[in-house]
């Protein structure tokens, strides 16, 4: 297949029309919703702000979901898988075969995020976004030899646009049309997720090699050095990091990926997971369901977000911040202050997940603590 | 009644034997628990070390428990409360009435505590340790006359040792007789709470007046100056501030609390929900069941139990870091890091309820997670 074909343009052409359908419906959250839910939340008997940043997240919920006693149970979490093909290179601690094998765990219910998904009630999708082997097979031959799992198996969504992304050094990672494909793709789950009755998105990932391709979209979203926004990833230290980095510049050397293109940035140097991860977050923007972002690769996908439609940045929630050192940056590029900092860097949604109970209590809080005038509790004097 | 006389020394040498067979059975956690706890935390299938502080917590609470894989379901929350003479000086942003209104709050289930608890699933037992009025009537009243609350009501338990603390800038708050019974009875509560099945315990606490109260401890168990240890507390700012500090300093200056011996730290300068805590605490550490700290309060409380057993602190848990200044010092004596910091400064227990779902996930992720090899995940070539 030739780029630049006529067939690809008119693909390109439909796919991006789709696309900017979806970003029209997005809009920013409701500052009056805000400001009354802040008058509100004054009422109730507490000194007044003395719940902090509950009290900020709360009042955000409510500009969100445009109503003064958000909700924001249940969550769901989805969870985009994708292969790399820059983890030839050796850039990870693991081999590629992980990401399948991590799936098969997803799917039976033994990986962190799904034991954090299940203390929070939330059910999980896993979604073959391009993992480079066929998962399905896969999880069909373990289901049939093994004895029946003790969970709950997830549900597993097949959206393969590609077995994995070609190796950067040598091509662009995917076409544009690919790009646009895991978009839609991610958007299209968003829906149905929603529909199914989600009123906040948890945003997983799962891709050996995935940092690599996420620290090469935050320097160049962010205009940062290769070595400012590189960090362990899964665990490559001393010379293994020297060379991860050195391999990022090499790809940004070869791609010179065009920052005020995100789809440029997304088929040159993104992952498919990362693309299904930004149509998932601009879907549930244009649905007005907060986002609660995980890490660093959830946070490489939000600034491609932002660069389709900055609005949608308004209905992300920073669920903690990562070890990674780029996803400070990305942080900081987002104007977010993150729920925790717990020194996570796993990804799959898990440190989402654990920010999450912050978001109930911050609804439960408006929604059935009393009020001053209602418990009979002087005030203090203004 | 006159202090030091021969019956008051006959109850306190009474009540001291009573606390030191307590002291005697608190045992430092067992570190060998906690080393085969990380060991098997290494063996889940996540890169490791990748869920950071949630790891070295949940082999924390093994130690504690003395088993690798820790159960802390189901919390319990206690809220003593009591009143400050010192409240009449003018040194909260709230009236003394205040404390016996917010205690209906809490058996009507309207506080954030409340609201916090349900979440996690606990019980709220309030404990009136000295509140100025007689809560028992007040509630009667509230109850015959109101319709019945959308809420489950929580338990009242009556430990009052006196009708609040004196004015500690003309006597001492309390006789050591008075604070060795409120540590008691403590103690007590945590057995019985315990005894119901508690497997971790939130102490809150309620009392109009009791940061000035707590500065005081942490000024002299800290060796502090009054102004680094004090803050706003619910309010108070300006001119009123520098009113609290000075008073502090006044009471400091006229009480001179012997900070080598924390029944004489406690009964000059204390609170009657302060000794409670204490007790409560040191009849957690007894029991082998974790402490989830809540704020600068409980802080203060947790400085006195640590005076009369250092080995309790190894119990405890920083659930947040309050925006009052002087819990930081408190958490920089204590050696903790909070789990959350979300500009809380409400105390009841409301930030370590936020911080507790942190605990669950750290027992689930042991509890449940699956290993490389029970999921057949290739495993990072060391």
């Amino acid at each position: 297949m030739k780029w630049g074909s006529s067939g690809d343009q008119h693909a390109e052409k439909h796919l991006s029309e789709q696309l900017n359908a979806w970003l029209t419906k997005i809009v920013s959250p409701d500052q009056a919703t805000y400001d009354e839910a802040m008058s509100y939340i004054d009422t109730l008997t507490k000194p007044k702000g003395s719940l902090g940043k509950l009290e900020k997240l709360a009042a955000k919920l409510a500009s969100i979901r445009g109503r003064q006693q958000p909700v924001v149970h249940p969550a769901a979490v989805v969870v985009m898988a994708a292969d790399h093909g820059i983890a030839r290179a050796g850039v990870s601690a693991y081999p590629q075969e992980v990401t399948a094998q991590m799936v098969l765990n997803f799917l039976q219910g033994g990986a962190a995020i799904n034991v954090f998904a299940r203390q929070i009630g939330a059910e999980v999708t896993v979604v073959d976004m391009g993992v480079a082997s066929d998962v399905e097979r896969l999880w069909a031959e373990a289901t049939s030899s093994q004895k029946s799992s003790q969970f709950d198996a997830s549900q597993l969504l097949i959206r393969k646009v590609r077995n994995g992304t070609a190796n950067m050094l040598e091509e662009r990672a995917m076409s544009r049309v690919e790009a646009l494909q895991a978009i839609l793709s991610g958007i299209e789950i968003a829906e149905s997720t929603i529909g199914r009755g989600a009123a906040c998105l948890i945003p997983g990932e799962m891709g050996i090699g995935n940092t690599t391709s996420s620290s090469a979209i935050v320097a160049v979203l962010g205009q940062r050095s290769v070595d400012e926004v590189t960090g362990t990833g899964t665990g490559v230290m001393g010379d293994q990091l020297t060379r991860k980095r050195e391999i990022i510049q090499r790809v940004l050397d070869k791609q010179q990926p065009d920052a005020s293109d995100a789809i440029d940035v997304l088929s040159k140097i993104g992952g498919l997971e990362v693309a299904g991860l930004t149509g998932l977050m601009l879907g549930a923007a244009a649905y007005r369901v907060p986002i609660l972002l995980d890490g660093f690769i959830c946070g490489a996908a939000a600034l491609i977000a932002r660069s389709l439609c900055p609005a949608c940045v308004e209905y992300m929630i920073a669920g903690h911040q990562s070890q990674e050192p780029g996803h400070q940056i990305v942080l900081t590029l987002l104007e977010k202050k993150p729920l925790l900092q717990l020194a996570l860097r796993l990804g799959e949604g898990s440190g989402a997940a654990l920010a999450y109970p912050l978001l109930q209590a911050a609804t439960h809080m408006v929604q059935e603590m009393a009020t001053f005038e209602s418990a009979g509790v002087t005030n203090k004097e203004e």
